[in-house]
């Protein structure tokens, strides 16, 4: 009863790779690990989750007195894991322009000395997030439940620490991070995207909020809702423009049901609400409805437009 | 090469916890575990799972004669740590209105007895979405690989589970088991919504259903359906009326194809079909068929609506 | 304080599960194992994962030194895991015509040999998709961000075994292995589908691909794009015919941008753009581009219809 | 910076290993595993622990109300993993006169079944020499004390387990479970010896106690007492003679101090005293005093040779 | 291929554990746990060693500056696991003369708190067996060599700790850590030993340490060395009397070679020397050299007795 | 209910920590990884039995035509692991005479190179002792069973390893790896003595060899035997002398009985039979028998001195 030719596959497979890496510019041979790793970062984020919210997220067996005591654990661990993280990530960069492993140790750990420092500022940012989801869904028992529950909590988490990332130009672990949380919680929010204070998902699963979106304060959002870019900008000579703001301004207060699109670096004025599966490539005014059947101002937003508004499922 | 300066972050992760616990109401140094866990209730639905259904979804090496020792074994260690997870709950629940731990305990016996026991007629339920889903799926080569594979049914398995608790009055236990089946198939169901038997939804990423829904027997529907609220219902002093039927009532043998969106308390007669990407928001005669061009009375249904009605994959 | 009626509840499930194995006509006390196991195919597709893309999927600390080592233990230890699932597959489709152990094993080797030698042609197809992405989407920084990040991208590695399962007869092992990829990135297509080189996927979250669904050269699509069946065609005995296309044909170029839906055996012609939130049922032709507001044919499409078509998020 | 020369290490090591086989007359290549495993005993050695001992060695949150499920569901697994290794070992013993398949699997299920029957009579002699262990140590404070701490009883329960896999034609798992114990406990008794109720062996580093040995009831022992053979009796042909009677018999109520060796097919009578480091090749007579100064019949035993017989620590 | 008679089986083990349960007047329904748990305590040992040595014993990937961190979380994490521990010793050994609760947990909080205050003096004692380690071997390379590899300062670890759990009253979990440490090292010393600093086991295996011995400081003892009682003293009526001093006092700077045997009450002067196999039952004067020879005052010790007197091994 | 004072705990740990290293020399902060790990050499360990010995010590599903990709797969992962820990274990020498990085990695390469290339003679080695047992004991069944089961066996395993390490220059290595299998098996075997072919240990609890022994062909021991050395030798000014040959001398085909101590740089000479319990300190000529009775010369050896000589068990 023989094998299988496992042999030529892995000979097969071998000059595969080759092909790759040598039309990839990459060495055949390296010398240890050259990219982040998933799983690693998989780990930290639970790390980190605990050590934000130690009795919810954290050990099941964690007691308050004990909670100081882990958190310090937990965040020094974390973090020298993000470190070896960072260094990959700025020696993978790096892998065009050779830098010394002094010059990329010193940037790694400057950058995670600032990440470490704003996780108080995130935590209070999520617990803003928290009070939203409670308030803004009335089926809500209590802020813990959503919590442990609301997958758009869970998003926002990993977003605030994904965007962290992005801002301290790691920007594969950032988005390493957002994949992460879009796998599990079907909310897909690119690691750029600026979200303010209170911001609430509802159900969640097919959200996309594009890479230079802008959110104000107290936004809502409910399921498969995209805001997305037009097509790409391209300059004079076909080329696609990096960079250029593309996403939508979303101001304060607004909300936004359930498969609403709106595309392009569009402004939705503060307060305005637009209706479930509305199109949207335009400026929305302050205040203003939006349905399916059009725009209605906010002055003459007397009637009651609200069935063909909400697919809130609460 | 110093470390980071962690203890900092420690001090101020306190203080923010500590603003937290003040602004919620909440002691600042707690006894024990006050939350139920996420990841023991994902563990316990595992098992009961394994219970439910042995040779296909239990351990992989267990034989038919050792069936019975095994489900013994796994149930009653799914029923304790239940138990648990409910005194968690109810202490929870009575944080401002404290009980004796007698109290609590008792009544926690008595839930997880009611549960143990309406554990065969879940099973009886579940057989019939297999065979629903059998049926209704002609790729479906048989009921094992309906089993083993369909988002939909995993779906319903945790819900028929998340239902009990929910009607067992443990309903922060019934969300997060929600919540870990919502994360794991992007099918939204609110543990409160009652849903008769050989329910099939098909591929399923998307489908949201509220919490005061009502299903009827051999529904079907696709992925991407909503059925959900309008606006909340505001009682004369503008306050959110809570628990409220505001979802819709869907009679038996309804077919609803993917994309659709039925929003507020309507009916959906019995034997209707739903067209894809159709907004609904009034209620549908039995026999109806809607499509996004309109209603047609099931005595006109001669014709062959069905282009613009389905959205099935298969 | 007593225990709860775990005797009870066994007795009934037993009794349950005996009415579901004489409904089914299986019977009540079989020898072993019967079915593949989800957990022991989804191991084994992490190491064909990490035998493929051995330093940037296999384990975190491996060398390229060692690469081949690691792949030939890997591919051995997998192939000999799929060997024993396979048997289970096929012993169980021969559950109501038998065939002797022999007969099934040999079979089983064939097709496990045959799925080993297949393994360095499928790496060549994802490295196509990984440059697809790469180049289709301009907020990518590398191809190894791509192929670490992209759930689009993770999608492909396992459709593209499972399609090789499939082709090989296995088609409840391909189911499995297509559920479990839906389950982590809520993009469900079907091991049937056939797709050719350089395929992208972006965001992804319910897009749904049918069975027989054809699909050309550098495809692209969008998040919540649907590939389905119209109704499901019906004989002149109103029995539903089974492995009739029923799927779109889409040729090589064509983008189709999200929340598209296609119904039905029709042919999207080659470089045609498919608007986001279309509807379609019909043929289009080659190079046209169709929007909601309807379909232009390529040679009067020196406008910008950008604005209706795009939902991409970068 | 290149690997190691890992392939010629492989190449010679192949190479190796098939001179071996070469000269121990063994296929070069087989069809599977040949032998029985160590570590699946372990695991199976810890199972039957939890089942004969279940509030006391097994799982820790184990409650008296779940006993009988987790004992049956414990021992039906074990039983089916020892019925594994007894076919390994029966294959391995024809591996030079064929047998069935189906021949040796009748003989495993006979002898496994016999095992799993002997097993309550084998929990009521254990309980003998927990109270036997909790009677000669003064300084034990209870018979949950004496099970849970002394390495002594943890021989027994391993011997005694392994003696009923000895006399049950299974001498390769015996000795495995034996040698297992061994390497815990320092205790180094052969699976066939003899040893009646209530035996007590005292710290125990270095006992030796050979196959043949046979004692009686109500014996003790203490650390490094050996119950050896002498030379080995070799027959007209000067070839060693297998299965003769070559170690002590040990009648009832004989006490053994520490470091005493007795070597050779001699009759230590019943409620004889061997002192410490005594060495001794002759008979002794019931209840005679044996110290390294001689032998004081037990007539003579008037004064207080306790001086020089005892080691015992307490 | 029917199963095993698993039910007999457990039918018959439950009988055998109802008679043993009402021989012991144990009830045959208990709450829940009742006994300290080995696999625990052996957990929080390992804890422990790290809380005590975290760079050499703790994880392999602790740094220097994480140190603090990781001993408070551990230490934190390893006295509420004993606390646990000692609200069962303390429970069980009340389980004829019942106490509340509330006591229960006072004392044993009290007893835990004390364990912790004791660490850092322990912590002193054993970096002086250890430094006795390594001037004591000429053959130890260093320090730290003698931390990571002698039995001997493994044993004195568990000692120490385990002799704390014996002063504060809990000689249950004392003596399953010192049978833990037995069953790892070869080497069985009572917890209730006392011993001086700078105390050295060299090789260990068969060391065996009574309950009353009284060890002095910079004492060195090798393998296989008994400090045992003889017979248990017995009073008028024959009772054995527990808790009078039975083993033997070995002043300051005492060296007893491997084998030696030294059993009663008796006193080994400051700075003697007790050669290898020597068997003693009296007290030997101050800088006495004993061998198998006899005793040489000190004054005589002239010549060179090391002949007779050394079985070191380095 | 407040905590432990952990507080005070940690920061007197710190304390005695800085106290020592200050003691020690040490540098109070350092910046990683200092000492080898006991953990990770353990595994490698049980890499390198499955390497050396793949179907019987390797994991329970290999096959046969798997063997070398396993043996590949695990060479090449314990190679890279042990040069992590000889780096460790070459920094941790030079820590008082710095040496660069790239110096210590060129070293423990070569090292690891060479140990690699070592191993086929290691396991040729192996095969002559796994022979010599099977054939040195009657009441052996097989080779299988002598190399699963016996403690001298798998002893010897890790000697002849450690010795590899020893003769390399990693003594600390080495020392770690003895030291595991002695805590295992009971026999203690400094890396240093060197072992000739064919060598057999028979239970070997409380064996003990010294680092200059050195050892025939076809030698055999039984347990509690010691190869020790006599007093240190010290030189003109009363200090120790290392590395003097300070152990016994065995030449081919010696047989030493159990609880034997030979002590000192003395030659067994060839042939040569030790009874039990023998206590020697000077040389044996060839072919001679020594009892506790005196020497008896090979010539006169014509009587049947076994009585006394034996303490085999089986």
């Amino acid at each position: 009863m023989p094998g299988f030719d496992v042999d030529q596959a892995v000979a097969q497979l071998r000059r595969v790779r080759g092909e790759w890496r040598d039309a990839q510019k990459r060495p055949r041979e390296a010398a240890g690990r050259e990219f982040p790793s998933r799983k690693t970062l998989a780990a930290l984020i639970e790390q980190l989750k605990g050590a934000l919210f130690p009795m919810r997220l954290g050990p099941s067996d964690l007691r308050h007195d004990g909670e100081d005591f882990y958190v310090a654990h937990t965040l020094d661990a974390a973090l020298h894991a993000l470190l070896e993280q960072a260094r990959l990530e700025l020696q993978y960069v790096a892998r065009h322009t050779p830098r010394t492993p002094t010059e990329i140790d010193g940037q790694a750990r400057e950058i995670v000395q600032a990440f470490g420092a704003a996780l108080p500022g995130i935590r209070e940012l999520l617990d803003s997030d928290v009070l939203a989801a409670y308030k803004g869904d009335p089926a809500a028992h209590s802020v813990d439940e959503v919590l442990l529950c609301y997958p758009g909590v869970q998003a926002m988490i990993s977003h605030r620490l994904a965007h962290q990332l992005y801002r301290l130009e790691l920007p594969l672990l950032a988005r390493i991070v957002a994949e992460l949380s879009h796998g599990q919680t079907g909310i897909d929010i690119h690691p750029g995207a600026q979200i303010g204070t209170a911001f609430f998902i509802d159900h969640g699963t097919g959200v996309v909020i594009g890479e230079t979106a802008v959110i104000g304060q107290r936004v809502r959002v409910y399921q498969a809702v995209t805001l997305g870019a037009k097509r790409f900008p391209v300059d004079a000579h076909g080329l696609l423009q990096k960079g250029l703001p593309r996403h939508p301004v979303v101001e304060d207060d607004v909300v936004i049901y359930a498969g609403a699109t709106i595309l392009g670096r569009v402004t939705i004025g503060r307060g305005a609400v637009i209706g479930g599966n509305v199109w949207l490539t335009t400026d929305v005014p302050p205040g203003a409805s939006v349905t399916q059947a059009g725009v209605q101002n906010a002055a003459s937003n007397a009637g009651s437009p609200g069935d063909t508004l909400a697919a809130s499922v609460r």
